[in-house]
C-alpha cells in the first residue's frame, strides 16, 4: 500500500491498460488515442494552450520547461522551500541563468511580500522568469502561487514557470484564468498513472519567448512536441502504453468531475492532519500553507525510520520519509492520487498501532481514528 | 500483429510484469529488481562497462550519448545512410560540434574505406568520436561497424560511439571485445518491452572524456545516473513499471541464450529474404549487408501504401512504410524481438494473399510460403 507522495496508487483499470499490447506509434488507432488524451489533458489544466508530453521522468519536464523559453545569462527568481525548489535553481545555473533565488526555510511557504518587492523594483524588466513550485513535495507545503502571480503580471514580462508535479489533479490549478505560462507535472502523481511521463503546458507568451530562446535543444525541444501533437503523434517513441493507461485515468478523473477531485483531496488531508493531531505528533506544516497532496509529520522524540520500517513490516504501508536535511525528522504521508477515505482511516489505525511500540503512549487509544472519522462523516 | 520495427511485440510475461502495481523506487525491493536487472543489461551487451537506463525514448539516449562525452567544437564524424544516421549529424550540429557527415545512398553501406582514409589522415587527433549506427533502422542495412572501429581504434583517440537501437538484442553487439565506447540502445526494440527507457553503456574511456566534456546538461547527466546505479536506484523516478517488464524480458533472453537469440534472427532475416525473393519483389538491401532486425522491401509497380493498408485491413498485420524520401518507395517487415519461425511464415503468407489483389501476379502461389519454409527447416 503507496501513501508515498509518487508512484502513486494506480487504479486497476490503468494498469490494466497499460497491460495491453503495445500499438504502433505512428497509426490511426493511437492518433484516436493522443486527441483523447491531449483534449483531457487540457480539461484537466484547464486551458486551451498547449499541452505536451514528454517521455521522461518530472526532472524532464522541469528541464524542458526551463531551456525551451530562456537564454544563458537571462535573470529568473526561483521560490526555494524545499528539495524541489533548489532543484530549479540547480537546473537553471547548469545551464548558465542569472538565478536569483528566494528561500523559506523548510516547511515554511515563500514569502510573497519578497517576490511582489523584486517584480516591483524591476522597472527595466531583466527578469524574465519566475519559477515556483506550487507544493514542495519535500515538506508538504503549498506556495502562494496566486499571489506571486499578481506580482509577476504587474511586472508584465516575466514568465510564470510553475512546478505543478504534486499540485496538479490534487488541487487547483487554473492555468488560463490564473495566466499561467509554463506547466509542468508527471504521470506517477494527481494523474494515477505509473512513471514516466512528463507534461508542459505552454502559452502563447511562453511560445513568443521560445522564438529567441537560444539554449541547444533537441530531445526536450518543445516545438517538435507542438508540432505533432497537432497531428495527434509524437516526434519521438512515445510510451505507448503509458499513454494508454492515461486515456483510461484521465476517463475516470472526468467522471468524478474536477471539483470533486479537488474537495476530495482537501477532505483527506483534513482527515490526515486531524488523525496526526489528536495522536499528538506535530504537523510539519502549518494549516494556512497545508498540502492536500502530503502532510509531513514530524514527530518528536521518536526515530521516523523506525515508524517507517514498522508500518511496513506489519502493515506492508509505505511511508516517505524526509529528504536532504529533513532525513530522519520527517515521516510523508501521500494522499494525492488515487486514494480515498478508506486509505486515511487506514494509515492513521496502522499509526495507532505501531506508535506504542516506539514508546509513544501520548494518545487515547482509538483517538487517532476517531478523529479522522470525526472529519469525514 | 506488429511487425514494425519498433514498437515491438511484447511477450506476456513482460506485459503482465508491467501490469503490477507500481513499487517506491527508493526501495529495497525496487533496488533488488534494478541490481538483477543491470546484470542482465551488461550480460547482454558483454561488458563490465556501466549500462545507464535512461526514461525517455531512444533519441533521449542519443542524445546523452553526445552531450556527455564532447564538447562545443569538437569534430565528430558521423555515418549517415539512413534517417537515424542523419539525426546523430542534427544532433550533433544542434549542440556545436563539429559535425562531418560520411554518406552513403539511403540502402547502401557506409564505405569503410572513408572512415579509414579519414582518421587515418587525422595524424594531430582531431576527430574526438564516431559515430556510426549499426543498424539503420530506416533501411534495414547493417554497417560495418567492426572494421570501421578497427580504424577508430588505430587512430586512438577517438570515441567509437554507436547507435545500437534495432541491433542490440537482435545481433552481436560485443562491447568489451570489440571495445565500444558509448552504445545507445532502446527498449521498445531487440529487448521486447514497451517504449520508454534507453539505454547506454559507457566505457572507461568515455567517462574519461566526460571529465572535460562541457556541454550543459542535468536530466541527461550521465554521471548522475551512474552514482546512483552503483546503488542501485535512479537519481530521478524511474518508470518501474518498465523495468519490472525490462526484468522479466531479460530473463526470457538469458534463458534462450546470447548465441541463440543471434541465430534465431539470422534465421528469420534468412527466411524472410527468401520468401520475397520468391514472391518476385524486390529486397532495397544487397545481401551483404542485410539487417536481422528489418528487411525493407521495394516493389516495383505496386503502391507500398496499399500493401500496408491491405496486410492491416485483411489481416491486422502491421509493416512499416518508408520514411522521409522513402515514403511510397518501402515498406519495413521488422523481425527484432519477440519474433518466432511462425510469424515470418504468417507474413509471407499474407503477403501472398493480397498481393494479387493489387495487380501483382509475378509469382507461383504458396512459392513465398515454401521458400521461407524452406529456409526455416
Amino acid at each position: 500500500m503507496l501513501m508515498i507522495p509518487g508512484p502513486t496508487a494506480v487504479p486497476e483499470a490503468a494498469l490494466l491498460a497499460s497491460a495491453k499490447h503495445p500499438i504502433g506509434h505512428r497509426t490511426r488507432e493511437f492518433s484516436e488515442i493522443m486527441e483523447e488524451v491531449i483534449q483531457n489533458l487540457k480539461w484537466l489544466h484547464q486551458t486551451e494552450n498547449d499541452v505536451l508530453m514528454v517521455t521522461g521522468s518530472g526532472t524532464a519536464a522541469m528541464e524542458a520547461a526551463m531551456i525551451n523559453f530562456l537564454s544563458s545569462g537571462d535573470r529568473i527568481l526561483v521560490g526555494c522551500n524545499g528539495k524541489f525548489g533548489n532543484r530549479w535553481a540547480e537546473v537553471g545555473k547548469i545551464f548558465g541563468l542569472n538565478v536569483e533565488t528566494i528561500t523559506s526555510p523548510w516547511g515554511k511557504p515563500l514569502d510573497t511580500e519578497t517576490f511582489y518587492k523584486k517584480l516591483h523594483a524591476d522597472t527595466n524588466k531583466q527578469i524574465k522568469a519566475v519559477i515556483i513550485t506550487h507544493n514542495e513535495t519535500s515538506t508538504g507545503v503549498v506556495n502562494d502561487l496566486e499571489t506571486i502571480n499578481h506580482s509577476v503580471k504587474a511586472q508584465g514580462q516575466a514568465l510564470i514557470i510553475v512546478d505543478a508535479v504534486t499540485s496538479l489533479g490534487a488541487m487547483n490549478v487554473p492555468v488560463d484564468s490564473w495566466g499561467l505560462d509554463v506547466v509542468v507535472s508527471a504521470s506517477q502523481k494527481g494523474y494515477m498513472v505509473p512513471p514516466g511521463l512528463g507534461f508542459v503546458a505552454v502559452s502563447p507568451k511562453a511560445w513568443e519567448a521560445y522564438k529567441t530562446a537560444k539554449l541547444p535543444k533537441f530531445y526536450l525541444d518543445l516545438d517538435k512536441y507542438r508540432q505533432f501533437t497537432t497531428q495527434n503523434t509524437t516526434p519521438f517513441t512515445p510510451p505507448v502504453n503509458l499513454i494508454m493507461a492515461l486515456q483510461a485515468s484521465l476517463r475516470m478523473m472526468k467522471r468524478e468531475g474536477l471539483a470533486s477531485v479537488f474537495a476530495r483531496h482537501q477532505r483527506l488531508m483534513d482527515a490526515t492532519r486531524a488523525g496526526i493531531k489528536a495522536l499528538n505528533l506535530n504537523l510539519f506544516a502549518e494549516d494556512e500553507c497545508a498540502s492536500p497532496a502530503i502532510t509531513a509529520v514530524a514527530p518528536s522524540n521518536i526515530d521516523v525510520e523506525r515508524i517507517r520500517a514498522l508500518m511496513s513490516k506489519r502493515f506492508d504501508i509505505a511511508l516517505a520519509g524526509g529528504q536532504n536535511h529533513l532525513k530522519g525528522q520527517i515521516l510523508r504521508i501521500g494522499h494525492l492520487g488515487f486514494v480515498c477515505d478508506r486509505d486515511i482511516i487506514t494509515c492513521i489505525a496502522a499509526l495507532e498501532a505501531v506508535l506504542p511500540e516506539l514508546g509513544w503512549n501520548n494518545f487515547t487509544p482509538g483517538a487517532g481514528v476517531a478523529a479522522v472519522w470525526a472529519t469525514l462523516k
